[in-house]
């Protein structure tokens, strides 16, 4: 059973991660994406197109529009002014803050192609916003995703739980979770793909043990997938993870970067999916209010770490075995997130909203038999950087 | 722990399962594929490259020739003629002429490609061949390989085993398994991928318990996965199959059709990778020699089930829409591969050769975010098809 900070370290935390026990749906209506408006509040959705004859319990509600907050009325998410303060709200506020952001710089540096939104709210209180630009005119396939979710998870998914004593059965651990996720796919072989996520946990007090204590945690990364390496991008992206780090902790950009190389593992293939970044989950032994800052950070430093690079690659000339290469590079993305990554393959399991959980995979990859690089090639230098990771900043 | 029998239910039979617990290879040295020569014994393999630094623990040796077979001595493989008949060398025998046959007929129908092939055996005893035919006039990526493996498995890995009295501690158990499975993806969308995979297990006796009986059992399934629906190819496809299996026992092709409908099903979706055919697995109840008549029947409907599709399907006119379409469904192809096919994801996680594992997946794939066809159209059919088996063969 994994516990609940694994279950949501990738990019699905927007897919709720499902701990109760009642029977999962394995279809959901899906909804045609309605575009992404200038007038966001607005928006108007088609009517949802169902998929023929699937299992259909229909878990998450399409709404027309984006609510305030997603946060329950208990949590502040009515009139509430109480809570407003809390890290619940607070974080929220963030995620969706950086989320607009992020989309508009997106949708700028494309030129071309505009964000399709999907908001999906459960009965229960939580829900989200998927946003995803396709096919745009410098993106393959962006998606961009907020969620917040309520749920309840059982006592063996619960590492906290643990401490209590072993003659003493504890019940389920109502949870609450909140994280922003995205994968950036460009066209551009020399344009890299870029992965961020951050989500913020609490557990609630169960209502049968009133004195156990209220748990908390942060989790998150930023990391990047170039096809080839430009050492100037790479130590731009490296230095920007690293300037976020070391505002808080100088320890943090040294632990995190091994931790992103350590997760983004493809053990089969002896390689990392890219060129790393930062990785951290289950933060909590440190201040409650610098953590969220130190997410806040981060999150932030997405687009100052990541646009430059699209501007500076998106219109390289490149050829049709530059675009293979990529291709086949997409092939090992798709192979990490569905054998590995811990999240997607939760999420896949506890039947999560499969098109927003999969919105991670390129829109196109490519697999070839036995294909080597020639040694000392340039795709020969990017494999070598994904099998020994380097220290891009310390050369 | 998987039983044995599900660990190689898949295209990987040639990817051996490997049960010892010494570590396992990362990564093996890659070989240039030399090409599949007319005149077929005398193969002359290029130096192999490796990969920069990888990890490298050599389990497999590449072989500039096929060798007669891949028998121990003790098994008949020298010039020991007493075990020429045995069904371990007369089921070698069986999938090496049908991997040679089917080769032909596909380079054949494809008119331009040719198979590439790598030999490789292990110090032990038993290996493989594996070829693979890429790009060509009318394959995107067929592969065709046959392995014959010895091996040691865990006792809790074999069921058998379990009948053993509890206080007596079972040994590791010597197992035997040979194979062919294959793959084959045509470029044309109107054309369907072919999966095809017959096996044959023997457990020896352990030594200290000389008492034990000796386990056999057989595996297998040819089914197939077009992206459009033409019902006379359906009917053909199964009727074929079922043909093979009345021969043998008339409960064999509804039991079996549906173990496959079973098999192939990607949970996440709702829906089956394709339109079946006959799967099944542990077969031993019923007479050894003729379940060997049954799989040889199998593997030899390969060709004629197969091939006049191909023939009628290959140069169809289709539009970049049919491209995208038949491009959807090779990525569902690769879910279910990477996360459900019980040989490629136990052979990932054990260090087969990962060449040859990954040679199911197709040359390329494609996901797009929450792609729903509309009712009624001829893309909505197969998916309706996919979601709800049908019984071709009695509408």
């Amino acid at each position: 059973m994994p516990s609940l900070s694994t279950t949501s370290s990738a990019f699905t935390l927007l897919n709720p991660p499902q701990f109760s026990t009642t029977p999962k749906p394995l279809f959901f209506p899906s909804a045609r994406p309605s575009s992404f408006p200038a007038q966001r509040h607005h928006l108007s959705m088609s009517t949802p197109a169902r998929t023929p004859r699937a299992v259909s319990i229909e878990k998450e509600v399409l709404e027309s529009e984006r609510p305030d907050t997603f946060l329950r009325e208990s949590d502040g998410g009515g009139n509430g002014a109480v809570s407003a303060g809390s890290v619940r709200a607070r974080f929220e506020k963030m995620i969706r803050e950086v989320q607009d952001r992020v989309c508009e710089a997106i949708q700028e540096v494309d030129g071309g192609g505009s964000f399709k939104e999907d908001v999906w709210s459960r009965p229960g209180g939580g829900g989200g916003i998927s946003r995803v630009l396709q096919d745009g005119g410098v993106f393959e396939k962006a998606g961009v995703n907020v969620s917040v979710v309520y749920g309840v998870m059982p006592p063996e998914a619960y590492r906290a739980a643990k401490a209590s004593a072993p003659d003493q059965k504890p019940g389920p651990v109502p949870f609450f979770a909140a994280g922003i996720s995205s994968v950036l796919h460009p066209k551009n072989p020399f344009a890299p793909t870029l992965h961020f996520n951050y989500r913020y946990f609490e557990t609630d007090a169960p209502k049968d043990t009133p004195g156990a204590p209220r748990q908390w945690w942060f989790g998150g990364g930023t990391d990047f997938t170039p096809s080839y390496i430009f050492e100037e991008d790479v130590k731009h992206f490296h230095s920007i993870q690293k300037a976020a780090c070391d505002k808080f902790d100088p320890t943090f950009y040294p632990r995190f970067k091994k931790w992103c190389d350590d997760y983004f593992y493809i053990k089969h293939r002896g390689e990392r999916r890219g060129l790393g970044g930062i990785f951290f989950d289950d933060l909590n032994d440190y201040d409650q209010e610098m953590l969220l800052s130190f997410a806040t950070e981060c999150a932030n430093s997405v687009i100052p770490a990541y646009i430059p690079i699209i501007e500076k690659r998106r219109d390289t000339p490149f050829t049709e075995q530059h675009k293979a290469w990529q291709q086949l590079r997409r092939g090992r993305y798709v192979e990490f997130n569905l054998v590995y990554d811990r999240g997607t393959t939760f999420g896949l399991k506890t039947g999560g909203r499969i098109e927003s959980i999969l919105v991670s995979l390129p829109l196109t990859a490519r697999w070839e038999y036995d294909h080597v690089p020639e040694e000392g090639s340039e795709e020969w230098k990017l494999l070598d950087a994904c099998i020994n990771p380097k220290e891009w900043l310390s050369e």
